[in-house]
Order: C-alpha cells, then structure tokens, then sequence
C-alpha cells in the first residue's frame, strides 16, 4: 500500500528551482497520505497522486532525549528534530515563536469546579497568535525549495504571521486579505510589506484566487495551500510544549478550538509521537474540541453521532474559527471519539463571557477564538462532559487586541470621577 | 553617612499590615539613597528620610552561576537572586514575563550601515510591554507588605500590565486612567477589572490622585508610587536578559528608550552586577538614550552640556515616553556621558518611519515608543555619534497594536483587485 522511499532519495525539484540540499526537511521522509497510507517525495504537494487525500510530513523519527530539547534554544527549534526543518534552521532569520506560557489556572479551576487547570497561552507570540509556528515551519520549507514569494490568503492572524516572518525572512512577501477587512486587520499586516493585495470579494473569493496563482505561477509558496503539509506540522509544537511544562507528562484532558481541525489533530500526533519516543508515560488522554455555535459543523455531526460533515455558511463573531468546510473535521471527530473526549459549541454571548472571565481569573486577554474555548470548558464542566478531577489544560491561540470590538461594549470603567480625594471616597470602588 | 542594617533586622510592617516574613525580599537588604547613600528598612518608603533623595533597593550580594540561572523558568524569576522578590516567588501567581526574544537584525543592521545588530524584543511579554517585568516585582512586594489593593496611576501599557497581573494575582486592583483616553486603552485595562475609575482630568491630575489616595488609605500598594523602589528593579531583568541571551557577554553599545528614565538606569545596573558578580567580563559599554523631541528635556541637557533638565509639557505621538519632568533624568545623563554614549532626539514622522522601518525589516511592530529608539539609532549613525563596527542592541518596549493610529495612515494595501487571476497579473504586485 505505502512506498517506503530510500532515506538517500534527493526529491524532485519542483519545475526551475534549484535542487533540494542534504537534511533540506531534517528528519522528515516524505509526504504520506492521511487516507491511503501512499507516500510521495518531499516537496510542495498537498493532495495525494492516488486517492487525493491530505497529505502530511512523515519522518525516520531520530532518538531524542529531554536533556537535548531541554539545551535548545526557548522557541519552537528546541524540537527541531521532529519538524520537518533543517538541523541548522537557527541560522535562517525566522520570527522564533514558542515556548510561550504555560500558566496555572487557580481562579479559573475555582471558578469552574476544576481541580487541576492549565492556561497554554500562545498570544505571545510573535504576532500574537499560534500562526507564528506554523507559518515558521512554512518558511523553512519555502526557503528550502527555494520559492521566490512568500504568501497566503487570509482575513486575520495568518496574514499577521505570513507578512512579518516574510519580512524578517527577506523574502518577497504577498498577501491577500478581502478589501472590506477592518482597518486594524490590514495594518497590522501592512505595516509589515508592501505588497499586501486587496481583493473586492469574501474569502472564498481571495481563497480560490490563491489557489489559481499557486497553479498558474512558478516558484511561490502559498503557507496554507502548497506547502500546507509543512505549514501545519509547526502546531505539533503546541503539544510537546505542553507535556514539556507539565514537567514531561500529558494531561489527562485537553480542550482545543477547531477552525479547520487541523490545530486538534497536530496536538493530538504529538501526544503520540512522544510516547512512541518514550519521552513520555503511554497513558489515556481525553480530546475536546470547541466551536462557536455559527460555524459548529464539526460539532453538529459529533451531536448528530454522524461522520457525514455538512458544510455551513459561517456566522459569528469568532471569525478565526469561521471555516464552513473543515478539511480536518472528520479525523477531529474521529480523535474526539476515540479519546472519550467530545466537541462542543457555544453561542457568541458565550464567546464574549469566555473572554472577559479568562481576563478576569488569569490575566490574559484572549481574541473570540479563545473565549469560545474558555466558554467551550465552562460547558463541558456544566454538561458534565468534563471529569473536574482530572488535570486539564485548554489553549488560548490568540491576542484580544485583535477583537477588540467583542467585548468593548461589554466592560469600562466603574465610575467616572472628579480629580480629587473626596470624589473618590464618594464614589465608593472598593 | 550609610547606615548599614544588620540582616536580621525585621523591617517595620506598616499600620495595619502583618509583619514580614524571612526572606520576604530574597536577598536585598535595605532601601538606599541614591543621592546620600543613607539606608531604610525595607517597605513602602520611596524618599529619603534624610535628604529626599530617591531610594533604590540594596542588596547582600550572593553567589550567582550562569547555570543556576540557566536552570531557572523561561521568565524574570531566573534571576530572582538578583531581585528583591523571595526564593518561593514562583509559586505564587502571576504573569511570568520577560526572557523575550533577542533577534539578530541583520536586515535593519544592513539597512543603517551597523555590522552586529540586536533587537531585544519587549513587545512579546504577557501584556506587550516591557512593564509587565516592573509590575511583577511590585506585585510581589505588594503581596509580601499584606497590601489590600493593587493600584495605579496610568494612560496606557501600565494600566494593562497592573491590571491582569492583579487579576491573576487575585488582589483587589483599581487603575486610574484619564476619562478622555482612546477606548482600545481602556478596553484593554477594563477587560481585566471591574474596578476601572476614570478620571476627569489630564494624566497630571490622575497622577495627583494616586499620590493622595497613597497618602490618606491603607494598604494601598500603588506600584509606581509607595512601592516603585522595588518596582523599578524589574527592569533590570531586560539588562541580564540580553548579556545572558548574547552568551554572557555585554555589547558594546546599547540604545534605550528614555521616560522617566529609569529603565536605561536600571539596565545599566544589571551590566554593573554582572561585572560585579563575575557573570560578564568586565568592559566599556556605551549607553544610548532615545526620546520624541516632542518631550525632549534630557536630550536637551544632554545637547546644553548642562545637568539642569527643565521639564517641558510634552507634544508628542510617543506617549509612554511623554514625562516632562522626569524623576532619573539627571542619571541618565551622568550614565550616557560616562559611558561614551549621548542621548538624542528625533520628530514624530521620523517616530513613525522608525515603527515601518523595524516592521518591514524585522517583522516587528512595535508601538511608538520602539519607533522613537529604531529613529534615534538611525539618526546616532547619520550624526556619527554611535560607532557602526561595535555590537549594538536596541530595545523595543511595547507593541502597535497599541498605538495603531500612528501609523495606519502611512501603510495599506498596494492595490485593490477583481477576485480574478487576470485582475493580478494586471496589478504587476511583485
């Protein structure tokens, strides 16, 4: 069913770029296919020559130890060696994102019932969103093929990741967002390259356009399209990042958005790949995804006890998760089942409390997609889809500051007072 | 003329608080004068009894390693030795900044001519400024002084950082802001607290508040009034941060941005504790100091060749850098002229050039106090007055999403297209 190719094989450089250097995807042997296990050379593919499933980096897994992670450097390349990235990737300017935070959620777990909670915080970030790992394991593979622009449609955070790695990186960047975006969106990006391009259409329309330039031009690299298999390994550093707080342990449950699932399923192989590396204990963990009610069709059909994912128009305010057709739904559902975790989804009003109570409890501000995974949690204990007693940790993806508008109505100051003393105890704060 | 404490002497606790426990400020030893070198026990006390001088923390030295550091969290606490915060301040909550990334800027180096440059990247931390470092060392303080509430006078970054770290701190946390201010600054304070009090009046007025409330409630911790000695001792952390982070070396010259002007004197402090503590080989470093013409007393000094800074009604985009009168101001003249190194200028346009100019080369976007410190830099090598064959670092303090506006005007999408593939090749992007 699978070709096994040689380790010595050199892949087939796409049409006039240069050849692929010695160790160019470090440990990683090729591309295999998700569905029918068939694997292809390393290179810029995406959808498999057999069956057209999604294809995704597979590796001659090396020994690692803690102590070698523990001597590298405080950012994703402390794992090098289970990315598909050079050993020197170091050496390449990159926006060295990772090894963000993990916190102790005592007010959160008070206020929620759970004994034993972690806050993984990842909007610190370069560009304050997890998008900075894996638009950096995109990077190394852009460079690596020696693409000449650097690109990728998106509406947010992904653009934010895209436009300043590129930046940083030196490499001709473009980036295509839709032209009605809100002007903090485009600035942040903006500010970054020249070349950002806006589209008269929805983001289906910049989306189809993206994958027609990547077809009809020679030598760019499109994160999310051709060199998503690379792209979407960068989320596996969540997961070692995790259990490596945890002081090498996994939790016994996790609770994950899911925009196109693939976040879900990336934490979820590098859960395995470590116990298979024995840097952990085997034991069992529980998966939970979290969706926002108006664009929830993973958690519709894990409702619906079905594997038949029904596409939606999205509507809601957790617009980083707003993916109708999830092209990741079905494993995330199939990972969720398996675990004796569940998926969940949450009304916006529900998005807006998560935010203002992991603010509250935690200190973190979070954007919509992080407040419906806060909200997602609050449900799951209220359901009692969630065992409180077990150790959980839920991921924040990305920064407030880019949604702003969700909760600006929402809180403001207790008073407002003349600038003496007496106003002040008038006023009676505390 | 220095009273030396015997260590076991138990600091007064103030009215109405508990006594201190052992080891409650690790290993610092008394709060000093910075003018006459007369010593206070330590507590809430920020002037000199004798001359009013301003009080800096002293401390017993103790033997530090580079890999007792090194052993230590990703975070400020990796220095707690040198820090007046006691050995178990890892269990207690809060925000966990600093260790941000130190990124080699080979593009911008390459851009203003500077062979070995370094962006030492604050922008990072839990709330996107430096002060989250500082707040973290008041909260402790606060929390060992049995504060009852967390406080502080502000317009922008300090308000953020003061309100998550006493929302995750869990002590009751009032921040002063000027009604008037922009809403994202508010929604980005009122987000983490209920207790929000607008102000009517201008940030002088707030500022007279704060000191006066000080003065009349207990238990009042405000961190950048009756605990500011043990506040601004986490600034620091940025100072043993970037020699750690250059493999325990000192660069040659560094650029930082002025205010109040007691980040660039405590990050001169840290290098002397380096030296003193045999972590760094001892070596002439130049000291570089940025402000905003706008509100440019101690550049003016600095260019008068006198010591008398006049205070000046400041007039500038770069707000956080906006103090008139600022209180370390005479040292950071004594510390530039010393070193070799100058303070100096620049207008808000060159601010606003300096915010793209870092974007676009390093994929930073930093807020307009960081575009004041990258414009200065610039202008230090145009003038001559910086030395572009010397290893040099510059600090970014904060983030743009911030302070958005400054330059949302300047940067936006290079066209607007059709959603076709014809409508781009059209466009001629690259």
């Amino acid at each position: 069913m699978s070709t096994v190719l040689d380790e010595n094989t050199t892949a087939t450089a796409p049409e006039g770029r240069k050849g692929l250097r010695e160790g160019a995807f470090g440990n990683a042997r090729s591309l295999a296919c998700r569905e029918c296990g068939h694997e292809v050379e390393l290179g810029p593919s995406y959808a498999c020559p057999e069956c057209f499933g999604p294809l995704e980096v597979a590796y001659d897994y090396p020994a690692v130890t803690r102590e070698e992670i523990a001597a590298g450097p405080a950012n994703i390349w402390r794992y090098k060696a289970l990315l598909p990235v050079p050993d020197d990737i170091e050496q390449s300017p990159n926006t060295e994102p990772g090894f963000t935070r993990l916190l102790k959620a005592h007010n959160l777990g008070r206020e929620l019932g759970i004994d034993n909670l972690w806050v993984k915080d990842d909007s610190t970030n370069p560009t304050n969103s997890f998008k900075d790992r894996v638009v950096a394991c995109a990077l190394s593979a852009a460079r690596e093929l020696d693409a000449k622009v650097f690109a990728c449609p998106s509406t947010g955070n992904l653009a934010n990741a895209v436009a300043a790695a590129g930046a940083r990186a030196g490499i001709p960047t473009v980036v295509f967002i839709p032209s009605n975006l809100e002007t903090p969106k485009k600035v942040n990006s903006a500010v970054f390259t020249e070349k950002l391009v806006a589209v008269d259409g929805n983001y289906d329309d910049v989306n189809k356009l993206a994958s027609e330039i990547a077809g009809e031009e020679e030598g760019w690299a499109f994160v999310n399209v051709n060199v998503r298999p690379f792209y979407a390994e960068g989320s596996k550093t969540l997961g070692y990042e995790i259990a490596e707080q945890l002081g090498w342990r996994l939790p016994d449950q996790i609770v994950i958005p899911v925009a196109s699932g693939s976040q879900l399923t990336k934490v979820d192989k590098a859960f395995q790949e470590l116990i298979k590396l024995g840097l952990v204990e085997d034991k069992p963990y529980k998966v939970f995804g979290a969706q926002a009610t108006g664009c929830s069709p993973v958690s519709a059909a894990y409702k619906a006890e079905t594997d038949a994912i029904r596409p939606v128009k999205p509507d809601t305010i957790a617009k980083s998760l707003a993916i109708g057709n999830p092209a990741d739904g079905i494993y995330v559902l199939d990972i969720c089942r398996k675990s004796g975790g569940a998926v969940e989804d949450i009304s916006d009003d529900e998005v807006r409390e998560g935010i203002i109570l992991l603010a509250r409890t935690e200190g973190i501000f979070t954007e919509t997609a992080g407040g419906t995974t806060v909200g997602v949690l609050k449900k799951l204990v209220e359901t009692g889809q969630l065992d409180t007693s077990l150790e959980t940790v839920v991921i924040n993806t990305g920064h407030g500051l880019k949604t702003l508008d969700s909760v600006s109505d929402r809180v403001g100051p207790a008073a407002t007072i003349a600038p003496s003393y007496d106003a002040f105890v008038a006023a009676n704060i505390l």
